[in-house]
């Protein structure tokens, strides 16, 4: 690897493509620039990949450019180098004394690069409520950039990272192998007496390892692997205690390529389940393929939650969240893209190429099961990434 | 675990001495409360612990209240049911229309919690530039409470986290034996040909098994391993190529206990390394030492970076960047504690009990390398959590 030898998977000719979608986005919001600091974000629009987010950092995309401008540490400008497709000139680096200081902050930089680019009076594009843009940040803008206006523009590079491109596809379908690995692995792993860490550990190993012609890379989230009560709870990580028997584990990984995500769930249980748990899986089971057979395109996304919930509403289970949401590239803390989300208050109509978790489970008060499948939307219905058996899995 | 049942390794005493610091600090900036976001402080304040910081999550801490207020996701109320300290009163949950939403946010619920608890017109504190506290975190809350008055803060809880109780020492001396597991497993598989993810793999996994008294937890922080032209950017991560020869590669990684994170840094040459490269680890092991040498109870951060710049300059090094912070309880995106940062500029005095990733590097055009500890100070002096050796290796 060579400087200027980016080695994006991606065509110069697709990062273009972002590009002019972001900047047909911005024209429709009436936007002069845009200030980007997702790290998903960054990577979509100029191949930017290193673990430097928790530190201010962000990319610039003004519509008088023809290239995003990328801002960052002065310590990983050679990361951007030799990660980015951008010409050196659009790779600024602000000194170390910025870093988490009292003194100086490293929005005034961002603040500089956007005066010398000319927009000291623009409306300018931001990210309110996206990871690692902080209060601070925009205060800062503000307070440096007086004439500019800033504007809240949501999630807008996420919802053009809805639809994925056929390279993209690529590597989710290269990142299901991954996936499925893993979660085979974990099924084997997990058992009575066996420390919840070791079991983690070689499910990381496995998702990390990937397979002969693919390597994985880091996910977006911890391996989720609430066991025992924790089941009621979808978010809990390992401990070093020893799984139980009788008991569930409900295990969430991903299958990751190049940052690009096919999550996994399924439920495993030690011992003979209680009846209830069994019949819940069974209801999972059919409200996950009674919504799948709906998600097509023209379908909206709130019909797919629909069906999901009429199935288990008529097997007497109600349940208010969300059942999925849109993934694809991402940095920590998550894999989703913050875009779809399957749900009745959500007006997305499914676009071939729109990629979902779907994530039914039943969280109870004290167990829960889930039953996952990462899909793509096709033309005429919908592909599951992964082929895994859709079931409660006993041991 | 039941719920109520809190396995959090810390006494109800040590919690209460946490948040009477805290209290402590708020009223020394007039506060009357005080909405923590950072998902450490989460933790610190309260034992909250999941991957749930991807959505808006929070602790409310007020001086008229004994116990903080847990706000988040109704989905994560049964995971703080079962890893916080706090009563079912404080725990309140928000539903799922509120994630990732157009039409509410989750601060509107901070904010009714803050109403109900008669800080409508309170001066509350919140972490302006803190991880996951987003501009739009701040704005709802304004629009909300236009009666309140809403001051930043800064990394308050984090100057409290800066010095550590011996039940959080412990906890580190434990990291300080996965660490060092870790790095000796990297330096065993990081070889010729070997593709980089596998060799990732048995660093996750080493790191996450632990020892067998007391396994591994996610590190806030991937490992970071550049390799060949990438070691001169501190923060890359593996990819699916083979690792050549010869060549560099720095791993940078954490031994974690229950979130506790003890950082090491070792550079790997398989091959002969350059001279310019063996005196490099010569400079910067002079330096380190120099630097241990100086770091003591009474002595400024500075000190110990003067003894660092002072000696590398020597050798004809320079180098503007901070050389090691504060380390300690951690959640991704990092494991240092946004506090004390060894630098020219910084202020803090060392204290008994402060404990710092000292990470001298270097980083230059199209190389570095990188030798760190994990330090304590202690009542006289300095102690290394790890017994590694602090050298180049070479393979």
């Amino acid at each position: 690897m060579q400087f200027g030898a980016n080695n994006t998977p991606f065509s110069r000719e697709e990062f273009a493509f972002r590009l002019a979608c972001t900047k047909q986005r911005m024209a429709a919001a009436g936007l002069d620039a845009l200030y980007v600091s997702e790290p998903a974000n960054l990577n979509y629009l100029t191949g930017y990949d290193g673990w430097s987010f928790y530190v201010h950092q962000g990319v610039l995309v003004a519509q008088d450019l023809p290239e995003p401008v990328w801002i960052g540490r002065g310590q990983d400008v050679n990361g951007a180098r030799l990660t980015t497709i951008l010409p050196e000139g659009n790779i600024v680096g602000y000194s170390d004394d910025h870093v988490q200081s009292n003194a100086r902050h490293p929005l005034q930089v961002v603040a500089k690069v956007m005066r010398e680019r000319g927009l000291e009076r623009a409306r300018i594009g931001v990210e309110e409520d996206s990871f690692y843009f902080t209060a601070k940040s925009l205060a800062v803008l503000k307070s440096e950039l007086p004439n500019a206006r800033f504007l809240d523009v949501g999630p807008m590079v996420n919802w053009v990272r809805a639809v994925k491109s056929d390279a993209e596809i690529a590597l989710m379908r290269q990142a299901a192998r991954i996936a499925e690995k893993t979660m085979a692995r974990a099924i084997e792993v997990i058992d009575d007496r066996i420390r919840q860490c070791d079991a983690a550990a070689e499910i990381l190993a496995t998702a990390t390892r990937g397979t002969q012609d693919h390597g994985g890379d880091y996910a977006a989230i911890a391996p989720l692997m609430p066991t025992g009560i924790g089941t009621s709870c979808p978010h809990l990580t390992w401990s070093d205690a020893p799984f139980a028997s009788p008991a569930g584990t409900t295990v969430e990984i991903a299958g990751v390529r190049r940052h690009y995500h096919v999550p996994l769930t399924r439920t495993i249980h030690l011992g003979t389940p209680p009846d209830r748990m069994r019949k819940a899986a069974d209801v999972v089971v059919e409200g996950l393929e009674a919504a799948l057979a709906v998600a097509r395109p023209g379908a909206g996304s709130r019909d797919v939650h629909a069906a999901w919930t009429s199935t288990i509403e008529r097997h007497g289970f109600f349940k208010d969240s969300r059942c999925g949401y849109s993934i694809g590239l991402g940095y920590p803390p998550d894999w989703g893209e913050r875009t779809i989300s399957l749900r009745a208050v959500d007006e997305t109509v499914l676009e071939p190429n729109m990629t979902i978790h779907f994530m039914p489970g039943l969280w109870l008060d004290d167990w829960g099961i889930a039953i996952s499948e990462s899909i793509r939307i096709t033309e005429t219905g919908v592909e599951a990434f992964c082929d895994f058996p859709r079931r409660l899995f006993i041991k």
